[in-house]
């Protein structure tokens, strides 16, 4: 529950939904390398004691005054990034930024500025991205909740509340790439693997992976990607040897690693003229990307996404259908079941890279 | 002639035309920022002796064989970024960087790998930039001419062969400006007056001009500057000066200075969720953009564009008729006429700040 520490297993307090708030029961969470980023203390943003987790399904208990959209039974994918319909940003089609809870989501409490969480002796527990899935119950505003089909299990479809979504709409709603066109994935993780079945299902010609762990290529080949490199056996320069492979660079470029010099080089083997490069992995506080702007004047461009530009009350019901209809696959990415009395388990198999995704069952 | 030197004039041969190849007489030419660059010795790809310029105006004299789209007679603008609508580049609607002929370019000879040009002595001398305007005649190849209508003024229109083209095709072809936006345009000097006539050309709601020099104001507002800031008049930081004028920062940026400061400013002063940053300037040899990551995470792009993304053969002309039928304005921005034996006190007034385009007519 503090910054650096093992999670905790505890009974807590918490409050019925208030208005436009919703009690869900969470069914299934997956753990997350944003989960860890704030669990180690390296979120310069992360508040404690909080409930972590932020990657979860399950079923509608109650909903608070005002409701309308949800009731009781829904299935429902909370939504660290919301989707109100009515501010700024969601009625401007070039973003899925939602800002209308931002400022209380951050701190780290419900709309009102109250948390729902408390201690069995009443310190209150913050709230973590507005979702808090490591908890049998949580509560969330009904603007942070996709309504999803009733016969998708909870514990794949968990996967489509970050990691899906971020990599599969970085490629579709971020990059929009084109059929035919030349990609390259670095970082073959739980995101950089979307972003490769992204990819194939946007009838990408190449989709070249590029990770310094060779034991990625048979799951990635499996997701779709056609080359793979890596960069410790590439004897000279890396972008000209992507750019080789690329015939001239990639048309779209994508980070999922968080690693600065990697989204330079990423920039750099986007194809002269037009290739996109996509940032989709966070950054060390403080780290700086950098590239001489020749780069971007000569046509290339640098662009960011965030929960892959979805959303999520319109896109990750249509996800979760694409998954039933088996236009993508998420069950050989869930790599661990466990169970929440053993969440720090998770933990310790996604540092020893043993896991893609391992998810909480409750 | 060297690096470094000022320009002499002097008598020198000039070859006849070869297959593709078209003899101008050049009637009008700009002094722009670029020419200093390389005259200067800045430009590490700069190559002596050669005949400079490439801003300009003429008419065709002769052509060579196979020249199909051109005959003596027509009025002709020179281009720097050729248009041969059949390289990979040409055919992808997403660059106006044709390739056909680059190496040469960038090696100061025709596309055969001569130079059409020589001292009296015999000894050669180098195109430049594909065009050297600052010669009574010159040769290029077709596919670097864009044919103009004949009833359009030499020593105005020589200007869209660069500067005009440039700063308007920024915001037209590169960032696709939408009616009702707001912008930021850094460095008020001939690029950014013609960024700032492209934007009302556009129809953007507001237009934010930066500069340095206060004396920028008139001009500025004359073509459509709505707010100007001066940084050294702020106290506190620009970036959130200029966020909080744009009611949360500007829907598109642009820099034209070639400051990379100024870029990393310009970027950082673009909205959240949407906001576009376009490179137009070009910086020092070796100097590189920073900034962190999470400025494209959360929405920003950061791009750049060359000759305004414009493909010459088609777009010129086009612009040439804009300024004809009184759309955009270029008489005000010639604020020098020179004679071919003052050349180089068009560049003494620019370094002296005191010219937006010195013009040169033969």
């Amino acid at each position: 529950m503090a910054a650096g520490q093992p999670l905790q297993v505890m009974e807590v307090n918490l409050d019925g939904p208030r208005a436009g708030e919703v009690l869900v029961e969470i069914k299934a969470t997956g753990i997350c390398h944003t989960d860890e980023f704030t669990r180690s203390g390296a979120d310069p943003e992360g508040l404690f004691p909080a409930i972590l987790g932020h990657e979860g399904a399950g079923v509608v208990i109650e909903v608070g005054e005002g409701v309308t959209s949800l009731q009781p039974g829904d299935h429902v994918i909370p939504l660290y990034t919301p989707e109100c319909r009515e501010c700024e940003y969601c009625l401007n089609p070039k973003t899925n930024l939602c800002q209308k809870i931002r400022s209380t989501q951050g701190a780290g409490v419900m709309p009102d500025g109250t948390s729902r969480f408390s201690m069995l002796d009443g310190t209150p527990i913050l709230h973590y991205m507005g979702c808090s899935t490591f908890a049998n119950h949580t509560v969330l505003p009904e603007i942070a909740l996709a309504k999803v089909r009733k016969d998708a299990p909870f514990d794949k479809i968990c996967y489509i509340g970050c990691g899906v979504t971020t990599g599969i709409g970085a490629v579709i709603n971020t990059a929009k790439v084109e059929i035919g066109s030349r990609a390259i994935v670095f970082g073959l993780g739980g995101i950089g693997l979307n972003v490769i079945q992204g990819l194939r299902l946007a009838g990408a010609d190449q989709i070249v992976g590029v990770d310094l762990n060779d034991s990625k290529f048979d799951m990635a080949t499996r997701f779709g990607m056609t080359d793979f490199v890596n960069p410790s056996k590439v004897s000279g320069d890396l972008v000209a040897h992507l750019v080789a492979l690329t015939k001239g660079g990639a048309d779209y470029t994508f980070d999922a690693t968080g690693n600065v010099g990697v989204m330079r080089t990423a920039l750099e083997s986007a194809h002269k003229g037009w290739g996109e490069s996509i940032i989709i992995g966070v950054a060390p506080s403080g780290a700086e990307i950098s590239t001489r702007p020749f780069q971007l004047v000569t046509g290339r461009s640098w662009r960011g996404t965030a929960f892959g530009g979805a959303r999520g009350r319109t896109d990750v019901p249509k996800i979760v259908d694409w998954y039933m209809q088996g236009k993508i696959e998420i069950d050989p990415m869930i790599t661990h079941k466990l169970k929440l009395e053993d969440i720090n388990k998770g933990f310790d198999l996604m540092h020893e890279g043993k896991s893609i995704r391992a998810v909480v069952e409750f």
